[in-house]
Parts: C-alpha cells; structure tokens; sequence
C-alpha cells in the first residue's frame, strides 16, 4: 500500500525518501518524512533556456534560493545527494509544455534530455523545524494538510523570457509568534528566509485566503495574523507566465528530500 | 530662549545635552538631539525599595533592559556617563509619592536623599535611528512629535511590591518594514529588541490608538500595521500600580543622554 503511516515511519533519512520513491512505493506530499533532513524544490529546464533561470533565481533569491544546480545532462545533484537520481527520487513530477501542465508522471525517465539542468530549490519545511523546536505552530502541520500557497500581485525580478507573480505560503500566527517566526527564519536565508509580508493580505493581491491557488486552505483564528513567506512554487507560476516549450518540476508538497541536515542551513 | 532650534542643533554630545540641562537652557524633549548617542529612562527609588525594583527590571528586560544602576546615593551612572549628575542632567522630571505625580521639576537637587538608588534604562531611541538608517521609516519623527506609548492589559512579571501593566510605543509600518524592522531591532536587546506585538492591538488592551496613554498620537496609513515595543516608561506605569511611598522618574520624551554611543548597544 502506498503512501501508509507505517511506511512513513520507517523512512528516516533522505535516500531512504528517495529509494521509496524510486521504488514507486511512496508517490505522495513528502512533509512530515525524513525529519532533520532538507526537502527541496525542482526545476528543470533545457540548457538553452537555462541560463537565463539562473540569472533569474539570483536576481530573487527568497522565492528561488538555489541549493544546487546539476551539470547540463546530470540527473545528480553533487552537493546535495550525491547518490540520488532527479529522474526518479521525488514522489511525483508535473511536465510544462509551453506554459501548461500536460501529465504529471511519477518518475521522468521518459521525459529526460541529454541536455536539462535541474535547479534545486530549498523549501520551506526546513525553517518549519526550527519553528517546532521553538514551540511556535505550524497550523497545516497540525492538520496534516499541505501548506496553503498563494499568487500574488508582486512581480517577480524578470530575467530575459522568465517573469511573473511571486508565490507566498502562508501560517497564521500570534502577533508574538510571527516576531519571533520573523527572527528564527531570518537564520535561513537558504529556504526563503524572513517573512516577506504579514497581516494585510490585500496589500498582495491576495483578496480570499480561504482559496489558496495551491495546497489547502487553513482556518485563521481570531488574535492570529497570516504570515507570508515566498515560496518555491514561484517557479510554476513563472513557467505558467512565461511559457518555455518544455519544463519539469516537482508537485506543489512532493519534495526532493536531499543528504543535507536542516540546521546545515542555518546562519547561526 | 530655552529649547530653540539654534540651540539643539549646536548640542553634538551626550556631555553638552546634559551641559544645558544642567544650566536650565534645555527642558524639553531630547528626541533628535546629540545623534548617536544613547538616551535613556530613568527611575530612582530609596534603597529600601531598590532591591525588589532591580529584581523586577531582572524578570522584565524587555520593558526595563539596564544599562547601568548607582551606588546608593550617588548621583552618577559611572559605566554610561562618568562626569554626569542625575539631579541636575535631565531636561524634566516627575516626582511621585504613593504613586501620584506631585511635581514635574527640571532639577531634583531639592529631592535628592543620600539612599537614592538611579536605575538607567535602555530607550527606544537607539533603534530609531537604527531603522532610520535601514531607510525604515518612523513616523512620530518626521511628524517631530514624541512617540506614542500605550498602556496594554499584558502584565509585567511582578516582583516583590512592584507590578502593573506593560507600557508599549507604537510606530506604524508597511508589513515589508515591519519585518525588516523585527531584524533590526531584534539586534538590540539592550534597548527593549524585538517588537513584542504587531498588527492586532485590540489583543493587548489597546482599543484606541488615537488615545495615547504617553506622548502624541500619529495617523496609520492604509497598508500600514502598527508596531508595538516594550516601552521605558513602564516603570512610571509600575510606579502608578505599585505605589512606592517616594520615586522620581523622566518625563516622558525628556531623557537622560549618556555618553555611549548607540552602535555599542548592538548585538552584532
């Protein structure tokens, strides 16, 4: 059976993820597995159109913070995991052709090309531990669901053909919790680092947070403020918005669970 | 003619402030005077009282971080103001017996016992300029009004007869701000750190922000949220509670400048 609690449970690094992956055995959202262990976001492009993702992801580090990049052809990202295979290591892929989404494969053997370069993005479930260990709660966490993640009316930093919205995630805090969220994820510039807006929704384009446009929705309780954070499904959004003819990446919450520890990622 | 432009702008040092407090040429608000140095709170209570006030300052840092504390009956804070007489160096000070105010002096030579105790308090001022050179924005300054300060219904930690509620400043910021805001001030515990509310005011008692407690009210522009830091005029607030038989105390706004400068005030 996949994706079962019991199985959950027995994967408790990072290529133990990924081999149940391989294996087909776990095709679901990765949260919650491999504790300690940085997860990641994917992005792969051909190298034509590779460099000017590059360019793109340093000219918006907190929605694209890069972790590594594979050498063009190279399924293999070196400094990450070493041993692991992009093609075949995360629970589920979405393929892009010319801006939309046409499958949504559970490995991209099929889909592979001598000349693609993957970008490994850091994720946001690395700060979501530090927040745990600091007792602050993480709302989705405690619902089992996938984060609530939004477009918004802030545009991105373009770079030649990639632009478009930025993507936040949102957890609603306690005013005191969202400082002191504000100043633990600020140590991890690597996975998005500090909020990038909080409290007034609106002010981003966001106008109903019931209706995420990806993950699930979260109640919000009264005394709470919803915390954004960018996110890396920014990249979708941009493949949506900028159309190359073809682009891979991971499922919004069906991560690439790397060799890397959380706290390797920390500033101090 | 006391307090004039011509003569703020020729008081460069913390030692020539405190020169024409001492003279009687300055009585008022020593906001924006002597840049870079650092101002600070003042209470001064009878020995007897002392202990359980230093005890109280210990378990409420954030409203009450201690920058230096005097030999009984001296009026001289040796680590921050060597040459300094906190009788006379203040622009105005309010004396309380049994927690009322029953004068507002410019000097307490008059009040001044051999078992006074002068506890020198961190002040919010050193962050300010902080934030101002982060390009933050902080309103009550450009308004050139003293910053408004609320009481809220969050307690501080009572110790022996001291108790009362927490005083808090308020400075509205863009949500962006705010957060880089947190950063900044986060690296100067010394001067009440971190914010300790944002966004909700109603949850900490404050249900009229055009009503200050302390100092003058500032408009909120749409898109902003209000900021809130622990506040030095806390111990004036305890003072009320509390009711020592005899404290003296600043005025609000009207404050020690010492001859540190704010940069030796951050953590990093």
């Amino acid at each position: 059976m996949p994706d079962s609690p019991a199985l959950a449970d027995s994967l408790h690094t990072g290529s133990q993820v990924r081999q149940a992956c391989r294996t087909g055995e776990w095709t679901g959202p990765t949260c919650g597995l491999a504790a300690g262990y940085a997860q990641a976001n994917l992005a792969i492009l051909p190298q034509s159109d590779a460099y000017e993702f590059l360019e793109f992801c340093r000219r918006n580090p907190k929605p694209c913070p890069l972790l590594d990049v594979t050498s063009p052809g190279s399924p293999v990202p070196e400094s990450v995991a070493p041993g692991s295979d992009l093609r075949t290591d995360l629970p589920s892929y979405r393929v892009w052709r010319d801006g939309e989404r046409t499958s949504e494969p559970t490995d991209i053997l099929d889909f592979w090309q001598d000349d693609f370069v993957a970008f490994v993005i850091g994720c946001s479930f690395t700060f979501e531990s530090a927040l745990l260990r600091a007792e602050i709660p993480v709302r989705h966490l405690e619902l089992g669901s996938n984060v609530p993640m939004y477009r918004t009316n802030v545009e991105t930093r373009g770079a030649g053909r990639y632009h478009g919205p930025l993507v936040v995630s949102m957890r609603p805090l306690s005013p005191a919790d969202a400082i002191r969220a504000v100043q633990i994820t600020s140590r991890y510039p690597g996975v998005h680092g500090a909020p990038v807006h909080l409290g007034l929704p609106e002010e981003i384009g966001i106008n109903d947070l019931s209706q995420p446009d990806f993950g699930d929705a979260v109640p919000i309780h009264e005394g709470e403020l919803p915390v954004f954070w960018a996110c890396g499904v920014t990249p979708q959004a941009v493949i949506m918005a900028s159309r190359p003819k073809l682009a891979i990446t991971h499922s919004p919450g069906c991560m690439f669970v790397t060799d890397i520890r959380d706290e390797t990622l920390s500033t101090g």
